[in-house]
């Protein structure tokens, strides 16, 4: 399955799957510790895996951390460990179920020893999943580290992370497969769709449902680009037809959410990862607190106090995004000064140059706001550390509540202010392309480029240093370089900013297109291009990331559908401000509102019952998930009835717990 | 644990739980067919239950259907069946779970046999699942009724129910148990909370979710009232200043439901049913198709084409329903007319008649609205069963929603109409009184009086004709007569009506009581004598029902936040349209429509923020739920390292699928 990576540098002969890296500094005793729990067999609470430590390699110097493990496993250990963490596996008859060692041979492509069953991200997963759960014993502290407390029950990984000693824990790259998958993704120019199966293969469930939605979106959009541009070219200078358009934006974002969520969950059916148990969530590492009972767990572990934390939330953390909001506002009023200054220099004397200075307000402004994203991305990040969240995904959730609220407002809260306070459909629509022009511009740059030009400095050093004593082809680098060239790429942090950098682009077609409907094409263009410096700076420029499973894109669907509901009420507002319709209540200015408002209504009340009426799950796979759910219950009731009727008077004393999703060869085996 | 009934009229000694009437005409041998089926072991496809004929009793004549049987099990089989639905008990550390009969004595109150640890209802319920389950093997009809056809899996009860050869199964009541249950609920004067646990012992958790809701409901309408009668009292001629009473009506709706979902959330924990799982749903007794096989199941089942049901519903009765809708508003534009002539005679000649006839018009149509409401309502329930749903669910789910439009409409329609279209404080009070004050009235001699009076006149004939035979007290009934007296009592429908009635009357409160503050008043008195007559109807008037497990209130709940969100809007208007807030904003109507319009979405915004943080399972109910979900995953994963490191060589061959809720003390066997 794993294209054997030779381990010439070291003595044994396993896949490296992980490596970890230990600071420089770390004591011996503590290595030997750590490497004995790692090896060690389950019943001295170890965990089994293979760890060798990498060799200095040939271009090895003092200033080199020595440190550096590779973890692999046997493949029985892995098979174990994919019923361990519930991987789904394809069956015999093209269900989705739960793998299990015993019922092995009767998942699909389960071909002799196990070979390519498991991708390598899957074993990768496996690996971290085993690691996470490695556990203190009655150790008090890591041994010749007593900084580092410990706790029976206590992850070791977590606490080695939180306290220093160890620096990072990573997966490796798959070179050969790595370069077949960045061929078909990006390198050759294709009227194709994403290889989304060798996405998820390579890189986890998460990534390949970022990029299913990139496309899902980009595809989405094709009509409202291709409607755009004959609107555009014919309508350039009135502003005021875009009532169709307008009409068709509501209609359009409500749609594609909707239907988003059944291909996603297409999408995550046959990846396994739709019916998958979440598993019990450990504290995060940074999490502190004073020792007490866990009242769910019942272990010994850091309690903090709830009230304590909403006290946080509330009196500090809300004040301070409503102060920023605040500065936003303030910030947005200087633009407008700006823009009525350059205004009225061009109306002075209208030369070339004061056209120039029109734009350049709304570039700066542009500048700003990314600025001030940024900084206030750190500010979040700091504040929803500082709250202590317990775990990992409610602080994921916080942090995302408040970037969101913030870049919202920072981006939108001029283009409303135009819209809506000054009625000024041209400057909405200037205001509008230079901010997402600058926007895009300035993210790809930021995004791709940068990390990328940085990435290739290193590299380069790297390969000077190993070709000064052999020479050798780039392809052929050899093991130890290898780990420590991935070492020292950045860490991809996760989907966040790229679904972030969506939800924005959402928010300018879905509010604003109607007035400038080449925002459509805009995005369009930026999309194909983010795709490619997207799936770039995946394979080139980051650490290989550990794969997650995902059953859905999360509290982003959330976050897309808030916006197209406030979608409904900004087009509904455009289009009562539209002199065609105006046009159609000469008299009344409220008859005028009053229709605008109740249409609104009307509009937002077919939206929920649509998103009532489209059902979630595609029929298809709800047969599939029903039969599976009604085989366990008839399994359930089959061994019920043996036991009444006596039949098994020698009942077992071992209890076999199963999930749901028992294979139906073993319910026939009763 | 039941009380033991003496089955003094036929040879058996067993409990008699459930009643089981065929008609009166069945051939023999289907009744010795069926009765051998029932009472046949599993090995032969049986059902293991105990069931004897019901003796003619002293008052037999040749009128009366010999053709009663009684149903009951031993304890054995009681607590197997138990096990197979699923039955949540409280285990010993005090948390609710899985009843499983290798563990019985780790369950609370389970003592010797079992006595007592079964509530009747339980049993009966368990009875009423095993008979559903009883299923044909290779028989190709009933014997002796060639038109009543089987086929294997076919399940028998629903066939001999839809061929009309079984007229109806029912519980049997308790009559010391009710005794008891009816003093405690309505029959002594008390202010006391209605006992809960009780009712819920006695007729399940569907019902006692309802009682509950009701309770709840009345208290959360009192500082409503409290505040509504000085508002009444002291502003009786000026019905603009409701402004304060309209905003505090706002926020009490939206507060109210959510914590009634908290509320209804630790019943259903207590009672068992929150965590407990759906069985796999049967096709409903009516249900028709051409024989096909069941994709999920498998199994050769009728079949119906799903597009052939979404065009009966979109081209039939979405069409029905707009016309009955459109029929109500022409019988309301009649209303107006005579309001108006009424109006008129009593400007022209005002005396105290005339008085009198200004309430005439209101009157007469609160009576039709609740005619058409009723004869709507069978054609409502004619036209879903046409459509032909497979399942009970969704047959309850499509009609409610048909009886839910019309009647919110219907009942509405005129209120709006004067609110918003006429803009007649003065006469939208005086609508809201009549139409609420006739609807309480009438429904409470439509609900309970009239069935009372039907029972009382039934219960005298019977005892007539006891009496004349033996001289026994009321109390003393002989069974045989007991279940023929219950077999012609009427059968209760379900808490449909209840439910619609709680809806209605919370339309009112929450969408019009800023205007006549005494609604809520109204309403607290009604739910009052509701609750008692009520409660009567279900001990006095009625069969026992079989208890249904619920863990809420299902699509009331969506029904209830629906009209809460209507609520937002309506109130929003009226505040917008009083002379106080219009005093604001003396130069334009366009202000205050918009500001109105603002502050509306504000406060929708504000509602759903709040449904999304207030969280819906309390806080200790949330920390029991995930103890059990982590105790299953460790002994999960458990089970799987025993696997992994060949502790466990003698893997036995039978694999028990437990669901998730498995119990300490078998995983501790491990």
């Amino acid at each position: 399955m794993v294209p054997a990576v030779s381990a010439d540098c070291s003595s044994t002969s396993f896949t490296p799957l992980v490596v970890l890296e230990l600071a420089s500094d770390t004591k011996q005793e503590a290595i030997a510790w750590l490497l004995s729990r790692i090896r060690d067999p389950h019943q001295n609470g170890g965990i089994e895996l293979l760890v060798e430590q990498l060799g200095l390699g040939d271009g090895g110097s003092e200033k080199e951390n020595p440190n550096l493990f590779l973890v692999g496993a046997k493949w029985q250990r892995l098979l174990s460990g994919a019923e361990e963490v519930g991987l789904f596996k394809e069956f015999s008859d093209g269900s989705m179920r739960g793998f299990t060692c015993a019922n092995k041979h009767n998942f699909k492509h389960f071909e002799g020893d196990g070979d390519s069953f498991l991708s390598m991200a899957e074993c990768q997963y496996i690996i971290k999943h085993e690691l996470d759960t490695l556990r203190a014993k009655d150790e008090t502290h890591v041994p010749g580290h007593p900084q580092a407390k410990l706790y029976p029950g206590k992850s070791i990984i977590r606490r080695l992370l939180s306290k220093g000693v160890l620096i990072q824990v990573f997966p490796l790259h798959e070179k050969e497969e790595l370069k077949r998958l960045s061929y078909s993704w990006y390198q050759k120019i294709k009227l194709s769709f994403q290889p989304l199966d060798d996405i998820r293969r390579y890189y986890g469930e998460g990534q390949a449902l970022y990029f299913g939605f990139l496309e899902y979106f980009t595809f989405a959009l094709v009509p409202m680009a291709l409607i755009g541009v004959p609107y555009y070219l014919f309508d350039w200078e009135n502003y005021d037809k875009y009532v169709v358009f307008a009409v068709f934006n509501l209609v359009w974002c409500t749609v594609i959410l909707e239907l988003w969520k059944r291909f996603s969950t297409s999408l995550a059916y046959s990846w396994g990862t739709l019916s998958r148990k979440k598993a019990f969530e450990e504290p995060r590492p940074g999490f502190h607190g004073v020792l007490g009972f866990n009242p769910v767990t019942g272990r010994e572990e850091p309690l903090y106090s709830n009230t304590k934390r909403q006290l946080c939330v509330y009196l500090v953390s809300l004040p301070f995004v409503l102060l920023c909001l605040y500065l936003s506002l303030y910030v947005m009023m200087i633009y407008f000064l700006m823009e009525g200054w350059a205004l009225s220099v061009h109306d002075e004397e209208p030369t070339f140059w004061t056209r120039v200075l029109l734009f350049i307000p709304s570039i700066i402004y542009a500048v700003v706001i990314e600025i001030m994203n940024l900084v206030y991305r750190y500010a979040a990040e700091f504040l929803t550390e500082w709250e202590n969240h317990r775990l990992e995904s409610s602080y994921q959730n916080q942090l995302i509540l408040k970037v969101l609220v913030f870049n919202f407002f920072n981006c939108f809260a001029s283009l409303f202010y135009i819209a809506f306070a000054m009625q000024d459909m041209a400057l909405l629509r200037q205001s509008l392309a230079t901010l997402l022009i600058t926007s895009q511009i300035l993210n790809q740059i930021m995004e791709a480029f940068l990390p990328y030009w940085l990435q290739r400095r290193r590299n380069k050093k790297m390969m000077r240093k190993v070709q000064k004593r052999k020479a050798v082809a780039e392809a052929e680098l050899p093991l130890a370089e290898q780990v420590r060239l991935e070492a020292d790429m950045s860490t991809y942090l996760g989907t966040f900013d790229d679904y972030l950098e969506l939800f924005l682009l959402f928010g300018y077609v879905s509010l604003f297109s109607c007035v400038y409907p080449l925002a459509a094409v805009l995005v369009v263009l930026n999309n194909i291009t983010e795709v490619y410096s997207d799936a770039f700076k995946m394979c080139r420029v980051f650490k290989r990331p550990f794969s997650e499973p995902a059953a859905n894109i999360g509290v982003w669907q959330l976050a897309f559908e808030a916006m197209s509901v406030i979608a409904v009420v900004t087009n509904c507002s455009l289009i009562g401000m539209s002199p065609q319709v105006k046009a159609y209540f000469p008299e009344s200015e409220t008859q005028l509102i009053l229709w605008t408002v109740a249409i609104e209504h009307g509009l937002l009340a077919f939206k929920f019952i649509l998103s009532f009426i489209i059902p979630d799950v595609p029929k298809h796979i709800q047969i599939k998930l029903s039969r599976l759910e009604f085989e366990s219950l008839e399994a359930l009731k089959k061994k019920r009835q043996l036991y009444v009727v006596g039949l098994s008077f020698n009942r077992p004393k071992q209890c076999f717990l199963l999930s749901n999703e028992t294979n139906r060869s073993e319910l026939v085996g009763d």
